[in-house]
């Protein structure tokens, strides 16, 4: 049993390879070349690195968004190509899923914000068990509020434009430390073990996977705004 | 400014760059292969994929240990091999606060052990802050107990060893996932901006500077017993 796990959601991406229930590897990288230049490479050398020849994986773990569009198609294609290949499951989680996860057990809730660009973040939240509270969603940051009773810690790439505005509340809240708030493509691993679900292959189920944007590309709305 | 940090105190190694203050890369490897043979191989791959010329380092983070003696040692003359070439500094942080790190903020009494083999185990507490409550020792399970006011959490590779004992004692505490247990190379990055210090060659130092053990080596203790 050998899971490959990729994460291409965001402008970082990481992959993990876990064979019977242990982590054997994982990277993360973030330099400034396009996914389309660094995922393939990373999941080669992870492979080769711990001798898994690629007809050992047993199931591919994909982070399927909200994040650059860019980068959830390459991850989606990288995962579905493979897949395809070997006759083996895909299964997916969503990036603030993903970004939570690091805060299991925190004993707070979990805002979980991700940069959107174009002046908008997404959100989500989570008890520390990662029960959903809200579930994802695109917002803008300053129509967005929050009603809890308790303690909140506030994690992701846009913690630090979303917190101000908490504090402008009067909403209390924690922030999480930089490599508490990036997304491990191990954390699927840790988030499929709190939730297991059946792994087997469909080939409808691959067919029909698609990407969670949450919104229109830029390139979409500028087209419908030209109509 | 760039940064390389180098962890091989476990059974388990990591390394991670940091270039101006951004997380350019990190790996983690656990396969089975000893540190001699995958911590020089991952250094250069991680340094080459980021395009990073070996003389552009200006400090190397080190894991010191309590760990694995060779594993240690193995850390140990790298990262001096390297500081030594470079005349760059060594600045070294404790497995067990490397371990506690990745829970920074969590709202409770951070517990962590590793196991340290011969039915011992290496333990250190810390609070949400990361301020020692008890400074790292090596110590026989049963011979332990901790006296705290307030909520626990226990992580690091022996807590399920730690945990039944805590529970025998009436000692309420929540475990960490496994992800959020186990040490990263980037986590040192994340010690150091929380208690910065000066980053500046001294051969003297460099010299000077050896792994924490804690304990004679397996082979010491034999050697004194035969005495």
């Amino acid at each position: 049993m050998t899971w490959l796990a990729i994460d291409s959601s965001q402008n970082y991406g990481s992959v993990a390879l876990m064979r019977d229930g242990v982590l054997i590897f994982e990277s993360f990288f973030q330099i400034s070349v396009t996914h389309s230049e660094t995922l393939m490479p990373q999941i080669d050398h992870a492979l080769q690195f711990c001798k898994v020849p690629k007809h050992e994986l047993t199931a591919i773990f994909l982070c399927h968004g909200p994040g650059s569009f860019t980068g959830l198609r390459i991850g989606m294609a990288t995962a579905k190509g493979i897949a395809y290949g070997l006759k083996i499951p895909v299964i997916s989680f969503n990036s603030l899923e993903l970004t939570a996860v690091n805060l299991y057990g925190c004993g707070r809730y979990i805002l979980s914000a991700l940069d959107a660009r174009m002046k908008e973040v997404y959100l989500a939240m989570y008890d520390q068990n990662l029960q959903v509270l809200l579930p994802p969603a695109v917002v803008k940051p300053e129509a967005f509020t929050v009603l809890i009773t308790g303690e909140l810690i506030l994690t992701g790439s846009a913690a630090l434009i979303i917190s101000p505005l908490l504090t402008a509340r009067g909403i209390d809240h924690h922030i999480a430390l930089p490599h508490q708030s990036r997304m491990s493509a191990a954390g699927m691993f840790a988030l499929y073990a709190l939730d297991p679900q059946p792994l087997e292959f469909d080939l409808h189920i691959l067919a029909e996977m698609e990407p969670l944007y949450l919104r229109e590309s830029t390139a979409q709305i500028k087209r419908l705004q030209n109509k």
